[in-house]
């Protein structure tokens, strides 16, 4: 039923040895693969959630952040007193080691889980915890020296850890999107320059108007992209508001004095990030607004490399009765019996990435719609998709600078006949030889399907190389 | 706010005479035009609903349903003895008013209410009150001689009447749309008829491949159109069952034994359509999963459109440096100093139905997530919505067939050169020509950028005359 | 098969005298209603569309920004010598009248049209050319002495005016938005003051949690929408970006040198906005991207009202089993059976104008995604979805607030059994009875279904007094 | 970037010997694995295509069809008379292992792909032309003695194998959703069997409205669910149909005769469905009309889903401060501070799956309509989308069965005490008391905030035990 087989081997022990330990919570006890870092929680959620069969560890960003959320409430738990230095230590420890990207492994409960992310939360807990209890010497189980709860968690609630550590994620992901969006825009305007004298035809509602140079058009897919990169990083900050200390609904009602300032403190330093504490953390603690801001944002984004891709394919039609302006580098064998055929196959992946995204934020979307009252449930399907489509948008974005944007060449010739031939190239020579006279050119061309330039030849308007110099002029 | 003026004018007398009455409901006493067939409920409804500026009575397949479903419960009532003969009499000019068209404007209740619907229920037991009333010699507004909710509501609650008046509106202008979109679909296929043998190149994924006929192109326009028709009949058996006597959650608490019966005979006969009754009545209350079906569906058929729609302006594409292989009809003067410039403007206009279509179904589909228990409260703007794209699509198809379709030419000079000029050409030959020389043929042209016609003539293989025969005997 | 009956009566003679007047265009004669402002063009726009029945006249804010536009322009051609003065003059005092209001209903093209607004710019011009007309004392269609495109139209391209127009439009209806959801953010923030000692419990996953106040609840609801002026005003300088001088496809073709700047200076003065030129003319021209920017932001206010609404109507459920924790003021009358029956209809209206803004956004990103090379041929739908939307938004934030969030009661005594009664509030107890205590307590609560206030007292720990202080102290 | 490993280890050799072999098509050598059974165009592909890092083997429901697909072509090649027998019975015992479940691994490319299948496609003909080559005792790409694309391909296209192989498996998934739905909608109906005498208040629009029972509230989730079952089985018939035989783009152009018909035999035999020939081949290969049917019915089934889920959940919610009508089974523990409380996880998690589904459903709808002239390139994102979240729902169905509803228990108490406090209760009783009697109580009742039952029996309309059975009587 599910994509990939179940995660729950994570952990199992690959030797001899007891396969299993004991482990009890509220409804009772739990066996747990002996070797595994995580515990009762997980082992329940592993059996309650098997839906997409991808795992919380396929989402690098949020394990790393994750561990960054527990490393700094414990050192805010040490400072203010409520948690002993040597589990401070032992939880830093566990914490660096997953924020390095080891033990990603054992972030084994499905993505599309119920809870409102708390099986994420408690996943993370127990990892850290029997890391920590192995740092200080103690056997995976033995909470009584430190526990997941009321030592990892402590101060902590789900419900601000868990929307902390996605916002973290999410802003890390986009770090890496904005990289590849400005790489692939700096291709694109890189083209522009190579093509900058590179007369072509412009077209409106897909009928040829006025001349241009494919310079400018490339040069345009470049800007329109790195635009993109400004709307993404005006999230950022809004990313970075984090409602720590909330705990269950955002009273703080469990979380000591003097905690929540000090977790931000921390959060921020290990992180980089400029982390500020929300404003109202009873509105921060159910609001999913700044998760629809950036799912809109991607796909505008989307949309953009999609009309991109679409266009590329357009203009690379062909190679014979098509508008076949510039040739896309071959990245497979076409058909046997059309040898020439060069299918536009990354574009292809590029708008199927696009149609994805789209589709993830109507997702999104409903998942926010359907948040009640203190808390949105949903947020582990938001954290998701949104971290999933990011992903994919960086690769489209790598694979599409690499393997196509950087290898297209122009067929000038074909695209200087396309502009000469333009009824709309009249425009060009208006102001030399007269409106009116134009105006007759273009009639004339019109109706008897000759090119402009050949008319307005014929005509002893202009000779041929003055009237293509100045056609050449508009880019 | 909203994009008309507030409708709340319909009824406010022309002439002299009191200008107001007053009605009382739960609430208190309500001012109402003295002339308005509509009463205090209206009146209520026109303050607190004033969003879009449409009024109900702009779906005029609605309210004649509405009338009818009022019209088949006052003989049901007479019919088991709880309505007065006079008062079922009066009761039943009113609706046939309604239903033949008059009155629509009395319908005044905007369409994106709260509710349930229950305003557009009272808005039509009110208007068709003060109708009956007339027609049996009294004035507006004396409801104790006949009573717009004891009478004309008798036995029926808003969620039966108004989610079967809906039911049978969207039957209706279904029927219209299936209409129009059969007629389209005719048009393709004889455009189909008439460039049966145009051969031309086909493509796959933009690029050239094999070679075809415009005909069978237009063809699969008409088939895949036509295909649409059957998905929409699909769904009119379930249009057709109904919750009539269901009352308030299906229980048919208030509503006399026999009414739901006899209600369900008498509109099966009012509407010609086959009505039947829904197997649990709890279920029909609360559910709404015809209208994502219906929605679906429709979605489809735009989805149809618009592919057919995006490729008829890319046939049409140049008329120089596009693909130019057919002409649309001019139906706007172009650019001034383009003469020859034909926008595809009626394509453009139906792709945009086709795109708010899509919008239209998520916005359903929310509005049926969002459903809870024993109604869904956001019928309304499922019901707007459906009957608003269903009329635009119908109207795209109309203006497609009529506007652009019926006089679209082919460049079959143009064509042809396309066809022969294409490596996929070689395919057509190889039968004749053997597997290994068309192999050698495709190399050769795709290489040289020749046409395959001309290396085969060059080769030796064929006499171009023959050779052009195989390729135009592909279609 | 539309909504509305054709509009093409706009103009209709109501006396004697000659009923029509001829025009003629590129296609040849056409025959316009004598009164009429508008012209050729619109008369073939009124038979080529007539979908949805709604003319661009329905946007008023469309239409005063056209008419700014084409004053700017007027204005920047007559400083740069191409259009005689007595020409400028009738032109601004044709623009002021229609920026004043007057003549919308000459604005009679339907808004869902093709040709990426050619038709809009072409009504425009028309009406204000036959304004100025009247200003000069000429009949309406006496071009010679003024006409719609070489003087109201000169320098400019529906590519580079409509797109202008509609930015302006969409910033000054966003404008009236922010002040109404800023009202309705206050008004929250105003009830949030009102129940700042009312305690209940919060909720997560609609499971009852912790204490709180329903004041903090509704402080909330004031912060999540305020928080979405911000985020919509941060879209007014992208949307303030022009590409005004670049007609057809970016390059300024056909626009006077000195023009473009001039225009814009004009315009930021007309429109009193930071109207600022786009860097790259190619990219703005064809670039929708600053309406997704603004569809996606519309979307986020849309849900958050939506999420607001569904938690008014959760938590005004009852009145007896239900949460029925506030009262919403009664707006219509009840079911005659049930005269307590009150049923949240402004928040179900506001529920529905969100799911319609959802869905509008699909389409926006739909036909953003269609478009294709140098130009956008689907801003027409761009445009209308976001005025209508913006303006379904608009009335909501108004209606929730004057007609629902205004009258809100609290039903204090029901609140306080609420959060003494959830187990949870033994949080609040825990720094007073200790941890260890708080867990019984908690264990005995849950178990007997007890009150924890109860079990606290008969335990002995705290009387009943101090314990509900506790409780409420925790808002 | 992308979520997972990337997948082109499969084949890896674990052991010494040569580490690669090397193959070669129109653009050159490539090394692939030497113990790989997929050949240059994967290697291709993989390198191509890195985005989602789910190969195509995590859809088996996709490799069986592909096996089949090419199974059926080897048998009516043979039949022909163009495939030797010794290849023919190589190929199919190839195909009987893929469709058996072994060498799954093999299909390593990524979902995401461009080509329109291609790769797929190409994938699929490699492994079975190596696996075949071993079954004869040739080397892995010894392609001389059996070929992928000569032998394996033979009279096939990507564009009639791929979208035929996509229909089958979408109709295998489809048949155990429909297990599973069926198995879901028999457990409500047991449970409204369990619950048909458990008396409670219908609510509409959220307030108390009128008695009904739980039996008849989860015996229409039942039925609701069970309709949905029929839907699906209505689109297996068009599933059914193929466009075998239609090569490139409809023509038949490389297929030998007799092929089609041969094929689409077999195929029939090999899949025990009953596959029909698409009436037009030009039609069915561009077409993607049924994968849009397929969506929009899923996305219906999701809605209905999500919306039992949420009634579940609100059903659910308290347990002091809410509905509290019934108890779903506790899954998780909950909160330390907090024993009782029970998350309805298992909902949250099918609402997540429904969000998702519906996300979907915009991307497949954007997919298609972006399809162009002869072939929709976009359908591996279709396949994979539908082939996803088929296999989403029918787990969601499978634990919402057996995790949730199998446990659900009613608190008869409660939920009697809210039907009798109902104003609404009043209409029960409304025959024996009369209609004026009973709007009188419903009012005291109303205004005084007493139970209907109390003020009956205070006006010594009824006893108590007679109004009650009354009440009870309502289901």
């Amino acid at each position: 039923m599910s994509d990939f087989e179940a995660t729950s081997d994570a952990g199992r022990p690959a030797s001899d040895g007891p396969r299993t330990r004991v482990e009890s919570d509220a409804l009772g006890e739990v066996r747990v693969p002996a070797q595994a870092y995580w515990g009762a929680h997980t082992a329940r959620a592993l059996d309650n959630f098997r839906v997409s069969g991808v795992p919380v560890g396929a989402h690098p960003h949020l394990v790393r952040a994750l561990a960054r959320v527990k490393h700094a409430a414990a050192l805010a738990n040490g400072e203010i007193g409520v948690l002993e230095p040597h589990k401070v230590r032992a939880i830093a420890a566990a914490c660096r080691a997953v924020a390095e990207g080891r033990h990603h492994e054992q972030f084994c409960v499905d993505v599309v889980q119920g809870g409102a992310g708390t099986s994420t939360n408690m996943n993370a807990n127990e990892v850290i915890a029997n890391l920590a209890l192995e740092h200080l010497g103690h056997a995976r189980g033995s909470y009584e020296h430190l526990d997941p709860l009321d030592d990892v968690n402590r101060c902590q609630s789900t419900n601000d850890t868990y929307p902390t550590a996605l916002r973290i994620a999410i802003s890390t992901a986009l770090g890496e999107l904005c990289a590849e969006l400005t790489l692939l825009a700096a291709e694109f305007a890189a083209k522009g320059a190579e093509f900058a004298t590179v007369v072509k035809v412009g077209r409106t509602q897909l009928q040829d108007a006025v001349p241009m140079t494919l310079g400018r058009e490339f040069g345009a897919f470049g800007v329109t992209l790195s635009e993109d990169v400004d709307r993404i990083r005006e999230t950022l900050p809004l990313l970075a508001e984090t409602n720590l200390g909330a705990t269950a609904v955002g009273t703080g009602i469990a979380a000591e004095p003097g905690y929540a300032a000090a977790a931000v403190r921390h959060l921020r330093a290990l992180t980089a990030l400029d982390i500020t504490p929300a404003a109202d953390l009873v509105e921060a603690t159910s609001d999913t607004g700044v998760f629809l801001l950036v799912s809109g944002v991607l796909k505008r984004t989307a949309v953009k490399l999609s009309k991109v891709c679409s266009d590329l394919r357009l203009l690379a039609s062909g190679p014979n009765a098509g508008l076949a302006e510039i040739s896309l580098p071959a990245r497979q064998a076409g058909s046997s019996v059309m040898p020439g055929k060069v299918n536009p196959v990354i574009p292809e992946m590029v708008n199927q990435i696009a149609f994805a995204t789209v589709g993830a934020d109507v997702a999104v979307t409903m998942a926010a719609d359907n948040g009640q009252l203190q808390l949105n449930a949903f947020e582990p399907l938001i954290g998701h998709l949104l971290l999933q489509h990011i992903g994919w948008l960086t690769h489209g974005c790598s694979a599409l600078r690499t393997l196509c944007v950087a290898g297209i060449t122009a067929d000038r010739g074909r695209l200087a006949r396309g502009a000469a031939g333009a009824v709309g190239a009249v425009t060009a020579l208006a102001a030399r030889i007269g409106h009116e006279a134009a105006t007759e050119v273009a009639r004339d061309a019109s109706r008897t399907g000759a090119d402009v330039v050949d008319v307005v030849v014929r005509r002893g308007l202009l000779d041929r190389e003055s009237a293509l110099r100045l056609i050449a002029a508009v880019g």
